[in-house]
């Protein structure tokens, strides 16, 4: 027994998908890894994945974490900054460093970065060897409060994002919101969307706390980051375990987001982040659940109202029209026989998959909120 | 209702692997692909991947009998024939392929080959939109007894062979033995050391019928053939729903591969078929269970003698010394933690695994067997 004074473990939140998969995840502020990660990687080899920007700030005190953790060896690789690591071709040259160091079955890959970082390096590990054991260490809002959790890793082709991927679960998650502070305005704020998205899911008691915690957030206070990063997890872990590869439930998830990513796409990526994109679907999934006669007008009223104190109300990219939003919606990849189905609210709380709508109909809403937007 | 005569639908023999992957493998002479596959395909797009010798016996065949099916629209590629289109660069152009034509989720990838197209379209089909659904039509006998059932699809890496992949279950499986009409004597002969292991893993039942049917299998007789594939598939059916992820028992099917994979690496994989290096590690895991005391001496010469009478005693690489062997052994990505487990059998019908064997006695053991091989 040495002397070290070892603090208490944080509370796990356990995600589990069945299939002998469930796994931990620790949400904290300033979380002790020798502790938490020692049982994964002692004895093994470890490769840490990160970018450019996350290993200047992060790589040395990790690396340094994980060197007490008993680790049989560890290598390191940094991929450049932004979506565009994301692609085959990085997966590939990682693969290439793992298989040249002979990178052995029972190895851990280990994903210190974002959203960008973590579902490469999950496809990383999903694939290498049919599967190696991997973990998270998610260093951004959004991949605490989203991408880390459920196991869903990708890289994206010229002609879809996402669109090569696959799930895998990790066998651990540690999300620390100290590493928020490093994060720029703009992301902390992209990332507040997710966790919009998951309160106007689970129901009034999240959403009200969050109408209340909105400035300590922006400031960053670590109590309300990181209640808000554990109350997105615990709502998601529940939705993984019952629908891991989005048959059902899990579609729910992705409310407000066939309207933002086609936003996304119209931007060609570079005019708004996911968040915000995000954070526009919500507002006019709201419109079009009040348009369809789904909603009242008053819990609209309440979101489009949190979005703008969370200064979520983003330019959209230059000259976009209603009738380019719908088409570029028709390309999503959820559609079914040429029906794209709709993740709707009815109010807050209560969210559900909507087919029977007219697209003309859908056109004008669209065109309806474009102007509004536009005057607001 | 048509008039048609409708073929009796052949029992299917079902691998359940747990998580609703359950999936059917029908095996018989002359399937009738519409019966089979209409509820798999009807109203769906289906890219069926062949290789280029492949698809100039069974394309025209395969494609008017899915014309049938209802498919709302059928796409066909055909990779160079061999090993070498078993990498990512090929998957890759598939995926290309897929992306372009925006092939949906919803569509299903047909592997129509040996178990190089199989293991390529299963990987495809894998990592593509988080995985969209398979079918397997192997075109030879190894496929049909081994590669086609169990999920695991893979491309190589210059620095391994299956070092990319996923666990990937069909939705459905045709083994045909009519297509086994063409196949080239070797590898017919290659497919049925995959037999002999099946009949070595499961008992004196499939054995000793094996023993009997050794004539008629190499003449092609429908009936042995059908026999021989309903015999494996059922044995592996078993394995795979109690161990989909080789976590135990699954791994007792690499029987002779740890030996025989070493033998590929030496010949550079283009001395022996992956059949009679596992044909030669059977030999090889029987000698050495024998010197171990682990198995009496009557049961490893009815193998050997049943591998002769196949025809099964390939020339091994020239210039192959044991240290070489065993070296090559070494570097198979079973090892963990420095041990590298052996499959060997006690006897007919029970096998075990092994690491407490020390490396230079087997070596010697690897010397003395190369020593017999060459006189004999």
């Amino acid at each position: 027994m040495s002397g070290r004074c070892v603090p208490p473990m944080p509370q796990a939140i356990w995600v589990d998908p069945g299939h002998d998969a469930a796994y931990p995840v620790y949400v904290g502020a300033g979380l002790d890894i020798p502790t938490l990660l020692r049982g994964h990687v002692e004895g093994r080899q470890v490769l840490l994945v990160s970018d450019e920007q996350v290993s200047g700030l992060y790589l040395d005190s990790t690396a340094a974490a994980l060197a007490t953790c008993g680790v049989a060896g560890l290598g390191c690789a940094a991929v450049p900054v932004g979506e565009g690591s994301k692609s085959l071709q990085q997966a590939g040259l990682l693969w290439d460093l793992m298989a040249k160091r002979r990178f052995p079955r029972d190895g851990v890959v280990l994903a210190l970065g974002g959203g960008v970082v973590g579902d490469l390096a999950g496809f990383v590990a999903g694939v290498y060897h049919r599967g190696v054991q991997w973990i998270q260490m998610p260093t951004t809002l959004l991949a605490q409060v989203d991408a880390a959790v459920g196991g869903k890793t990708a890289v994206n082709h010229p002609m879809g994002k996402n669109l090569l991927g696959v799930f895998h679960q990790p066998s651990c998650v540690l999300s620390d919101v100290r590493f928020l502070s490093s994060l720029p305005m703009r992301d902390l704020r992209a990332g507040l969307a997710e966790v919009v998205k998951h309160a106007l899911l689970e129901g009034e008691d999240f959403f009200s706390w969050l109408e209340q915690a909105a400035p300590a957030l922006l400031a960053r206070d670590e109590v309300a980051l990181e209640e808000a990063v554990r109350r997105c997890v615990h709502l998601k872990a529940a939705v993984v375990a019952a629908d891991e590869k989005e048959a059902g439930q899990r579609a729910l998830l992705n409310l407000g987001h066939t309207f933002g990513h086609a936003l996304e796409v119209l931007g060609d990526y570079t005019v708004l982040l996911h968040g915000e994109a995000v954070a526009v679907g919500l507002a006019v999934a709201c419109r079009v659940a009040v348009a369809l006669g789904l909603m009242e007008r008053a819990p609209q009223e309440r979101l489009e109202s949190l979005l703008a104190r969370l200064e979520l109300r983003p330019a959209l990219p230059e000259g976009i029209t209603a009738a380019a939003w719908r088409a570029a919606m028709s390309g999503d990849k959820k559609v079914r026989r040429g029906e794209l189905p709709l993740v709707l609210p009815r109010g807050i709380g209560d969210v559900v998959l909507c087919t029977a709508y007219d697209a003309a109909w859908l056109e004008t809403v669209l065109k309806d909120f474009l102007r509004e937007y536009a005057i607001l």
